[in-house]
């Protein structure tokens, strides 16, 4: 009972964390919904369909608001009459993030064998990944309105090492062999790279100088790690099921990640057996899951990834350090706490 | 023996329109295969691999020879120490070309069942989808280099348009009620948005004016319409085997392309029997493809669909006549005859 409610009052706790954050930037969120309504418009109505579709889906907006509580910590101010540049930019973020979601759904046949379900099983698979090339090409379309050749430069760049880290992620998949470096290798680029974009284009739209953007970009950076390691530790912990999703997505796709890597490195050898079956050979059986995370548990593998999270979290934080105390500064620290608690 | 000699000489002259414009710009096209190689490198090695085996199998550079072609007829000089910016943006409009033969490719598991196979069966759909859109932002990174906002404002538009059109081709498909607008509506984004783009890039970085930009162009748009045309007709025509490609790929995908649309129209009612279990319930029996094939001959819809194409051929001839006469504009122009004569 005491630890039901020790659970409640952490959930509540980290809620008002990210509440905190939505509640300063809400007028600025109201505006990217706005947009982003207006600019995934087509007269193609299959179009706008799927896509609110997803962009409903996406629910948090965590990257766009990096984008506009890093523009106010900079002290961004819209010119008189000028369409606030920073709601523009949240918006190509989201639009991006949203074009990545739909094309890492897309299916192989195999995965259909295996019982996998996506929005793509729903959809199919080639109106998503034409969608998405909609929003990708709406993204850059709202970069040109904005007109800055850099900011330009920071989301293409983004855009190019996020498609290199996913096919960095299926050459690990079902690879026992991945170490922990090339596990970093691919949630720095998969993930992280649009957490640091997303970071940079605050101090970049209210015209600091590189210093200040370099600390925001590394606190992005840091913060994308930290959120996609808990990300990857939720998927084998009882948590997730709180959260309402479903345990084991990962397990089930041969998904490599650091819970894993770690658990493999101190498995025996019936536990390797256990593991090149499942990862490698992707032969499941009834009670896997359960024998997966009985395993990760007793390596503490999870535990331990969440506290190689709190690590980035830190260096996030001590991006955040040189910046002037002010609402903005506490509710993105706060969001470090954020990512990192919801893990427990 | 008179006719297949007839065929010959034809073909060889086809061929001469293609390889004179091919000379002309051998340079230039060099440098866009050098430059190709280079911006689609990356550390993950399947990128390289897969996206090389596409843009190989691409092979006429259709699209980029029209970027280098109207440069030079617009005379378009690079400054002394500058990279050209006519290879880098021809090199751009490949990866794009490129990346939408990616995604395009992308099966569904109905397609599957219909065995299908298309490059995606050998690589999978997620490597081509991400590729993609690796080279996609590829592309926009060769943009931001050159440093044009306008450039980077045509390129994302003709990319919205083409992922609509797409988009648009998905919903006809199948469906017998789709008519000639509709049809024009696709292929004139699908198709003819990129080489309209592609087009109009060589006057504005030979910084000539709209007139001169609109002009070229119209003769992309149209030349991009009858292109598609022309390749919707050989896919019911023995030409098509000639030319080394299978016949039918559009009868066996349900798309509704013109000779579908136009033998619809005039069919009778055992005719449209047979169109809608075939088109629209995808039901195919041995046979199907001879049978369809002599519905269209007997309706004379892929001579018509082909006739049609000369007609926007003569849009495109018409928008270049106000340029000055040189080899450039003469290859433009025998460009327009080898896209209609490939289709006898």
């Amino acid at each position: 009972m005491a630890l039901v409610a020790s659970v409640g009052a952490e959930t509540q706790k980290q809620q008002s964390a990210l509440d905190r954050l939505i509640g300063l930037l809400r007028t600025d969120l109201d505006r990217v919904n706005a947009l982003i309504i207006e600019r995934m418009d087509s007269p193609v109505v299959l179009i706008p369909q799927l896509a609110g579709h997803i962009v409903a889906a996406g629910g948090k907006r965590m990257r766009p608001m990096l984008t506009l509580a890093t523009a106010r910590l900079c002290g961004y101010q819209p010119e008189a009459g000028e369409r606030p540049r920073h709601v523009a930019l949240a918006t190509a973020v989201e639009f991006i993030h949203t074009a990545t979601l739909l094309h890492d759904d897309v299916v192989d046949a195999s995965d259909l064998r295996r019982g996998l379900a996506t929005a793509n099983a729903v959809w199919g698979n080639k109106p998503s990944v034409l969608v998405g090339d909609f929003l990708f090409s709406r993204a850059f379309l709202l970069m040109v309105d904005d007109g800055s050749l850099e900011v330009l430069r920071i989301l293409s760049t983004a855009s190019a090492a996020i498609a290199e880290g996913e096919v960095l992620q299926l050459l690990t998949s079902n690879d026992t062999t991945t170490d922990e470096a090339a596990y970093l290798q691919v949630i720095g680029a998969k993930t992280a790279e649009l957490f640091a974009a997303a970071s940079r284009l605050g101090p970049v739209v209210a015209d600091r100088p590189p210093a200040e953007a370099d600390a925001l970009e590394s606190y992005g950076r840091n913060l994308g790690v930290a959120f996609q390691l808990v990300d990857d530790a939720l998927d084998y912990s009882a948590r997730q099921a709180e959260l309402g999703k479903t345990v084991g997505d990962d397990f089930r796709d041969g998904k490599i990640t650091l819970p894993i890597i770690l658990a493999f490195a101190r498995a025996d050898d019936e536990e390797r057996i256990f593991w090149k079956r499942t990862l490698e050979d992707q032969e499941h059986e009834e009670g896997d899951l359960e024998h997966a995370i009985e395993l990760l548990r007793k390596h503490g593998t999870v535990a331990e990834t969440i506290e190689r999270a709190r690590q980035y979290g830190a260096l996030a934080r001590a991006a955040l350090a040189p910046f002037r105390d002010c609402p903005e500064k506490e509710a993105l620290d706060a969001l470090i706490d954020f990512s990192i608690e919801r893990g427990h």
